[in-house]
């Protein structure tokens, strides 16, 4: 056998979009000038992935653990892990994640704000307060997110996710208590009970909230986890492919679900996370960690804000943005690579949101067989020779085309 | 996001065929003029569905459960559910339910004629005596089918449905008796011994008998049941996607399907499962029940009747009552509707009965990406870019089109 090769896979998040009349009803991406992504649809492969399965909506968290051959039935575990990996939490095995609301409750313990006034300054001091509490042998970690929301880790043996919310979800009631299906869970679940308490009794005269209440700002005086999720039991990325991999993305849930795996984060101070990234730096970055490591993986955010935000002309630019990328990748990387173009979800700017429409894939490099689809597009990807794929079978079908993958059978 | 969208499934009963010599090789769907599949082939997206999966041959049952979202090998229970719920009887969860035949059996009780000599006539009194039976705190519901065959429902507490026939499949043997798996089952096979010897005494002096001896034909008198099975486990429409659901269908056990499903089943009195259906009515049913629920299962029974018949000719004038019923729901629907047309199975006019290929799919709606297919037909959807889907991922394609879906992540 020939020597090895390396596998790029590059996702514009959100690429998949939807025919646009005010692009001549095309989508974006065929919409876009992009020479290189059409060369390399005219030297590839093309298909369209379904990142999970037909039809279904998937969130990139779960969409990038299938793109990295972890099914999300068996892997995603809800919310509470994945926000917390989000936040660039140190999550670990065994621990048990929660999603937090900073709340406002009056003299009677009754919740009378969920968001606490939608406070946005202040919540890294408050959340200092919580961070590293001790209770029962356990330990309380504690992260501010966006906004009103955090993420709560709660680190120790004998812990289970079978926890209900301690956030009563509706205002005027009382947090409630929380409760475990199974020892385990119950001892968790007296640990948040106590936890909310304790909070309380911290941030009640906490100088952020004594300066609120002098404005006249709802007080956060008050932690409400939910979303209970046992840290996911996945093995790392080398435990899985006996090799390492690394990641350029701009998203902190990307970002903590490479670090949870093992793989190498390469934080590239252009990349913003918008239309300002420069994304021949994260290109440079893509080129440099494949000289240490046999995968990478790339996630350009902007087409996804793109179609939050239902501006095609952002999305145009965007898939310019990712159209050079490629570009500079294919062109600078050693002779044996292996290139994957495609996105982890649709996000069409008639929509505003993430859809399950299927995404064009382009795989190209040495020893592909071209198909006789010459431009990158989810019309003309659906003609190619990869047909319908999923997310889960991605990195097989790279693994396998540089020369990786064990044989099975004799 | 923008608002959801409706959506409407039309299934062409048996719809798929093989090339017909005699059509110049086409198939009855590629040869009939269908102007109107034809539009919505070139808007919309085509391909290829597994009813169920790839070389599965489907009944209309199994078919229409997959269609519907429900994955027939955890949720079809056997053919006892199904007869009854085809014929349509009240089944209830906890119900079990089993095919029963009308037949003869001598002085000596040995069974002289399974179908005791195809009864055609005088099976509803038969049944009428039989049915409303108690025993052991049970209830034993029964209604006559066609000719010697009837259904069977035991209704009552701790009831299992691993029960053996009591129907020995062949002449000359006593009925057997019937065995239990399980405690449940037990109970519920002394029923069935029960109700057998019962069903002799009450049939064999019924007046229809006595009339049948003196015009010197066989006896229906025993009743014979076989083919146990519990109600099916299914959520209701509703539980399972959260929106109400209606069907405007020809055929009993797809009725029946809908009715345990908790659709509203309209019936539409110039339907009669033939060619001398209107179409036109039921597509006006169609539509009217988009007034009421954003989803509508339609189904034209006449192209499998054409096919189990042999009759290229009569599939032909089939397709054509589809086109215009398709064409008249995209007419008429509101502009947020989403179509999918497809068969539940193939009956080829060659074959005469249901065989395993896959049917042609079109996806037709404002948000679909349309594909180069410009006709309906087996041959120009297999080149679509929905390329080959399954029976069990139609809905979830819709509700995602339709932005109905839940995100699965973030």
């Amino acid at each position: 056998m020939p020597e090895s090769g390396s596998m790029v896979i590059i996702i514009g998040d959100g690429l998949g979009d939807w025919p646009v009349p005010d692009l001549a009803d095309e989508t974006p991406l065929e919409a876009a000038p992009t020479p290189n992504l059409d060369r390399l649809a005219l030297e590839g492969e093309n298909g369209l992935m379904d990142p999970i399965a037909p039809g279904i909506r998937a969130g990139s968290d779960t969409a990038h653990l299938a793109i990295l051959g972890f099914d999300p039935y068996q892997y995603y575990t809800g919310r509470g892990p994945f926000e917390a990996l989000g936040i660039g939490m140190d999550v670990r095995r065994g621990d048990i994640c929660f999603r937090v609301n900073f709340a406002t409750v009056d003299a009677d313990l009754r919740v009378t704000d969920r968001r606490a006034g939608r406070i946005t300054n202040g919540t890294a001091q408050l959340a200092a307060v919580l961070n590293g509490l001790e209770h029962d042998g356990c330990t309380f970690l504690f992260k501010e997110s966006v906004a009103h929301r955090a993420a709560l880790i709660i680190r120790g043996s004998r812990l289970g996710a079978g926890v209900s919310d301690a956030d009563p979800h509706v205002e005027g009631a009382s947090p409630l208590i929380a409760h475990g299906e199974d020892d385990a869970s119950r001892r968790t679940a007296e640990l948040v009970n106590w936890f909310v308490m304790r909070s309380h009794a911290l941030l009640r005269d906490h100088p952020v909230n004594q300066e609120r209440e002098a404005r006249g700002l709802p007080q956060a005086n008050i932690a409400l986890p939910r979303g209970a999720g046992g840290a996911p039991d996945l093995p790392t990325f080398e435990e899985k492919y006996g090799i390492t991999g690394a990641m350029v993305v701009e998203v902190g849930l990307v970002k903590g679900i490479g670090k949870y795996l093992g793989m190498e984060v390469i934080d590239v101070p252009e990349a913003h996370g918008d239309l300002t990234t420069d994304e021949i730096a994260m290109a440079k970055a893509v080129v440099d960690a494949l000289t240490r490591h046999p995968f990478v993986l790339c996630n350009l955010k902007c087409p996804d804000v793109a179609g939050h935000d239902g501006d095609a002309q952002a999305k145009l630019q965007a898939v310019e943005k990712l159209d050079r990328l490629a570009g500079y990748v294919r062109e600078h990387a050693a002779p044996n690579t292996y290139l994957a173009i495609t996105g982890d979800h649709s996000t069409p700017v008639l929509a505003g949101d993430h859809t399950g429409e299927p995404l064009p894939l382009v795989i190209w490099g040495p020893h592909v067989r071209p198909d006789q689809v010459a431009a990158c597009g989810e019309r003309p990807a659906a003609r190619g020779s990869l047909h319908r794929t999923r997310g889960t079978d991605l990195l097989k079908l790279l693994m396998s085309l540089t020369l990786r993958a064990e044989k099975f059978g004799a």
